[in-house]
């Protein structure tokens, strides 16, 4: 038979063009340090150099990788810089592309057991390795008869799926049915992550029915504030249903007291969901791994391996203590995808753990990255970004120009001059334009203060004491005009 | 300085690793027809080979390679197999690989504009190329004034998205304040896809609210008996906020009359949501472009260039006529995401978008794609696809132990023996175990059917050709039994 017309990539044309875009990544993250971290860009200036329409013939792909360079490159922010401690981290690594990579190359679909059984099983077992290397309990263990872990995207779907099966634990699945009536009512801090309140809304249950509980001064959702709040709200009809106690706030890193959390849980009923999003790898470190304390009484846990983790995104673990609830939640299974191992019971079929159906083989990256630093890589350069920010934030200390906001827990340091709200913005922002590293703010006490997150994969001590350099040269100049 | 201690991946390792797993897809496309389309493994035989702990020490990359071979491969089904024709293919290409790899090497977030201006603006960029590509209204053009489009994952949290949005809109946004009360109703067919039960449930507005419309002989919701229920359910004092119309249901590529949907919906003030996951990209060419007949009524619409358009998994494209709802709906705003491109209001932050907070730069694969396959390949390779699914139905139908169990729509021939059930499926087990194609089922008119849908990426006539000699062999075995 004659070899049909085709307008596919060659094998031999996919290899070459493969060779060459990892090259290309290779260049980039050798060059990444002399890019100004923040994109400089103007509104519409990436756009303005696309052409109107789509070409109707193809096009080279060395046409395509030159504009990559040309165009794209100066439209971004180089989250892969040393010099990057804004938000949080979103880090990357050579074995988490690789990873992802292969995930691509396979393209297989992991919403079902059968339509790929190795997506599903090497991401149970993946899981099941994170439990112990971050102290969580057994029964979070796919193997302890009725917990288990999964890949979400993001901590904000995790944290929706352990809302809505929380909704519908307290509900016996009336909500599911019915719709939610407005007396359903959720619980976290003035600090918890504005995932929660959109979680709120999208679930049908109103943002005005989570209440955001008053922290300490150490910025830790204080206890005895949420159970008075509990007692108000069942003594008016409400129906609590959830609270979500956080490791590791976005703000500052505060951490709320979970044990105690916890019992208030317990005595009413709530579901427990702990949101570790960002300190969560910290407790792979055993010096570190108090930060789970309370841990073992959440009925779900996450944390993003595409943080701090040197995985990228998009990897969220989830874990639940009771997979019941959320399986029961999310349960449909029209005819086109039943099949014999589904009816068997014997797998897991992770699309009814989730908000989507499709999935891609995530745990693949999460595996090369686990298996190329081994534990004590992994522990080695989490010790190394906390330990650099915590030299950082003595620097601080002991520049009377300066002060620490909050306390300074794992890599985050939260800290502002003394001298109010706009030489701080304007500290900020001439940092950030000047693309020699980039940082982000927060509000805390009502004051403008800056942070600063170690945690980018090639981070290093000369990367953060520059950054002091040039924090304190950026000071000297606001002192002098 | 002296050079830390460091386990990350050296450039020069990454640069001899990343060939060394382009090789590995590239030889894996070439060697994919070798492997038995559906995967052999019995439950928990991949996970019984990997080790019960994570290494204390990492690991060389030849050795989670060689693992890839030996473990993890006899546990995939080959979903880029030309003999895939199960579900509706998840297609991958060349140059989809390569940009996804570009997107995992940048390792960018673009929840901000402002977190990476060429994340943000090349997908809104490419989204508008696509709507004349795809002979949609100008409306959702970016440029439009009101509309716009993004990548989301999948079609669920895409129509997810415009539910939650049709309910604000309904309810002037009482229910993401106060939550669900329980009277808000959406319309769709008993051919709709799962996932708008699904997203009942998710959004808090409760399954038995989802109206299920019954559909014709073709498999296409009647207008009138939606007409009828959305009287019945306003006299009842529903609220009714939204149609789901579906262009190529899941079951027989059915597609609903959306002209007709439309002007109910525009009589009644519902939101239009159009559903077109898998036949979407057939409107690639001016010959199939009447399947968006009425969908210039829309206020969304989502297509997946994830299934037929040679883009990996995941690549949902989502529009809106008006992406205020969607905004209001979903905005929220915490001090530690502030910053000035956003507050200008001169830029999209798709963040506002969509469910999760953090994205990944989508587009660039996207981008890929459509430049080096350019307009005029991606059409050839459909229509030829097309052509081989409707040459499959006419084998079918001139053969007298067959019949055709719904129109043959653009590359999904829905057929069956004409010998019941058990036969049916029977030749289906036969068909997939034998590792030589893949083909799944549903039930049409209450009876198992047999679904052969052409649309992998390397599918040719020879393929299809040899699925039919086989499906006719396994039938002749089947008399002899």
């Amino acid at each position: 038979m004659s070899k049909a017309k085709s307008f596919h990539m060659s094998a031999e044309e996919f290899r070459r063009q493969g060779h060459a875009v990892v090259d290309w990544i290779a260049d980039y993250h050798s060059r990444v340090e002399e890019f100004p971290v923040l994109c400089r860009a103007k509104p519409g200036e990436i756009r303005g150099q696309l052409p109107a329409s789509a070409p109707q013939r193809g096009e080279s792909f060395e046409q395509i990788l030159g504009d990559l360079g040309r165009i794209i490159l100066p439209g971004i922010t180089h989250w892969q810089s040393p010099n990057f401690y804004a938000f949080f981290p979103s880090n990357a690594s050579g074995p988490a592309i690789l990873g992802d990579l292969v995930s691509s190359g396979l393209g297989v679909q992991g919403m079902l057991w059968s339509t790929s059984p190795a997506c599903t099983e090497l991401e149970t077992h993946v899981l099941d390795w994170l439990v112990p290397m971050l102290g969580l309990p057994e029964k979070f263990l796919s193997t302890s008869g009725t917990g288990g872990g999964m890949i979400q995207d993001t901590a904000s779907s995790a944290s929706l799926c352990a809302l809505v099966a929380a909704r519908e634990r307290a509900t016996e699945f009336a909500s599911n049915r019915k719709g939610c009536d407005g007396r359903l009512v959720a619980y976290c801090s003035t600090q918890t992550h504005s995932s929660i309140d959109k979680d709120m809304k999208i679930a049908g249950m109103g943002l005005e029915n989570l209440r955001h509980i008053d922290v300490d001064r150490n910025f830790s959702m204080r206890p005895e504030i949420l159970v008075r709040q509990i007692e108000n709200d069942l003594n008016a009809g409400f129906i609590p249903c959830l609270v979500c106690a956080t490791v590791g706030t976005t703000s500052s890193l505060a951490t709320d007291p979970v044990r105690e959390i916890a019992r208030v849980c317990r005595d009413h009923k709530l579901w427990l969901h702990v949101d570790a999003a960002m300190s969560g790898t910290a407790a792979l470190c055993p010096e570190f791994r108090s930060i789970h304390d309370g841990v073992e009484f959440a009925d779900s846990y996450t944390f993003n391996p595409h943080k701090w983790m040197f995985t990228n995104f998009d990897c969220n673990c989830f874990w639940v203590a009771d997979r019941k609830h959320l399986i029961q939640t999310f349960s449909i299974l029209p005819e086109y995808l039943r099949n014999q191992a589904t009816e068997s019971g014997a797998v897991i079929d992770y699309r009814d753990w989730q908000i989507p159906l499709g999935r891609r083989f995530r745990s693949l990256k999460l595996w090369f990255v686990i298996r190329h630093y081994g534990i004590e890589g992994l522990q080695h350069h989490i010790r190394e970004h906390v330990r650099l920010a915590q030299q950082f934030a003595g620097w601080v200390r002991e520049d009377s120009r300066f002060e620490i906001a909050a306390p300074t827990q794992l890599n985050l340091v939260c800290f502002r001059l003394r001298a109010g709200d706009d030489a701080n913005q304007h500290l900020m922002e001439q940092l950030n334009r000047s693309g020699d590293l980039y940082l982000t703010h927060t509000k805390l006490d009502g004051k403008f203060t800056l942070r600063l997150c170690v945690g980018q994969t090639n981070t290093q001590a000369r990367h953060v004491e520059r950054a002091w350099q040039r924090i304190r040269q950026e000071t000297e100049k606001l002192g002098a005009r």
